[in-house]
């Protein structure tokens, strides 16, 4: 494939929508052809699980996800993305920019759920194949900051199943990001993503320009 | 766990549905708690889940479920309906009669859409650990009866996605259903559907006499 493919990772309140907005914007004005996309979400079945993953757990518990649930419902809407969006815009030389791709399953259901990493790793190849993004962005910020930009931006009443996690399961989901840009250093470049949106803009323009087959 | 676990198995057409029903009553008859479930779709989110696997394929090509996608929904649906209804069910010392459940996956997303079977193998047991049938019951027909006893139970227009794949694909399926009833002769009891529904209901009976513990 002739493509790029470019994932941004990390925890809520971390700015990724902004991000790629921004990059797609710069990409863009350098006349390249990108593509904007999310996980989970990014296509029409991706839409009715996005709903089932993130909806407020305000029924019975026995109504609650359970992880492996989960899990699974991550990985089902990864892998429609990869068929319907992501390969088919690498394919035709596009620049691919997706909000959440594997890394967030590792963190969130391996790292946050406690789910087997092995079993994520495995269960991750086994759903992306070769699709894996050459450069990867973790946005990382305080916990506490990031739930309070969360909840700012959505107001409490609308804050989803993720957001409405404990403190400990953000904790241990950003442990999850920081570990990621640890083992894997020439693909992850974490960011400090409490600075402005400007300087996190800044940095993730250097780290294409660093990383990035001379896109910008 | 004290309950018993009993799945029924098999192309369509093949009466499943009929036989849950009638062997619950017989067991009922008996004294015994029973729960009738269903795959998929026997939970809440297993119902939207049903919705995304059966749908007709009318819209375009894209749309389509990817093999792996299916096999993930497929496996969350498990995953959510072995937590909230076939596990509290035989904790409670009930029997679980399921229309359909593991096998199913092996043989539709496996011999029918030619997913690795080592994989669905490992899959379903990552989903179903220790939550095994001890006793199924694969109804088996030619693809050709069963095809159309489907058709006329619903009528041509309300056919669902997978009764309105190829003959090939229902060959494979078969196919899958009888290599799972030849691996594992002490737990699947494979039965001629092609019968009356009362000769295979006495089939059923004969099965859970022989393979079970003194329920009948």
């Amino acid at each position: 494939m002739s493509g790029f493919f470019i994932t941004f990772e990390g925890s809520e309140g971390g700015g990724k929508t902004t991000q790629v907005s921004l990059l797609a914007a710069a990409l863009r004005g350098r006349g390249h052809d990108v593509v904007e996309t999310r996980e989970p979400g990014g296509t029409p079945v991706g839409q009715t699980l996005r709903q089932l993953l993130l909806r407020p757990h305000t029924g019975p518990p026995t109504d609650r996800l359970v992880s492996p649930a989960e899990l699974l419902l991550m990985l089902a809407d990864r892998a429609q993305h990869i068929h319907e969006v992501i390969l088919p815009g690498l394919h035709a030389g596009r620049i691919v920019l997706c909000d959440r791709y594997a890394d967030s399953t590792t963190a969130y259901q391996g790292y946050g759920r406690g789910v087997d990493l092995a079993e994520i790793a495995r269960l991750n190849a086994f759903v992306c194949g070769a699709c894996r993004p050459q450069l990867t962005f973790v946005l990382d910020l305080p916990v506490a900051v990031g739930m309070q930009r969360a909840h700012e931006r959505r107001g409490a009443a609308a804050v989803d199943h993720f957001e409405a996690a404990s403190v400990a399961f953000h904790e241990r989901v950003r442990e999850g990001f920081l570990a990621i840009a640890r083992a894997e250093p020439a693909r992850v470049c974490l960011i400090d993503a409490a600075q402005p949106v400007e300087a996190v803009h800044a940095a993730v323009l250097a780290g294409v320009r660093k990383r990035g087959p001379a896109l910008l």
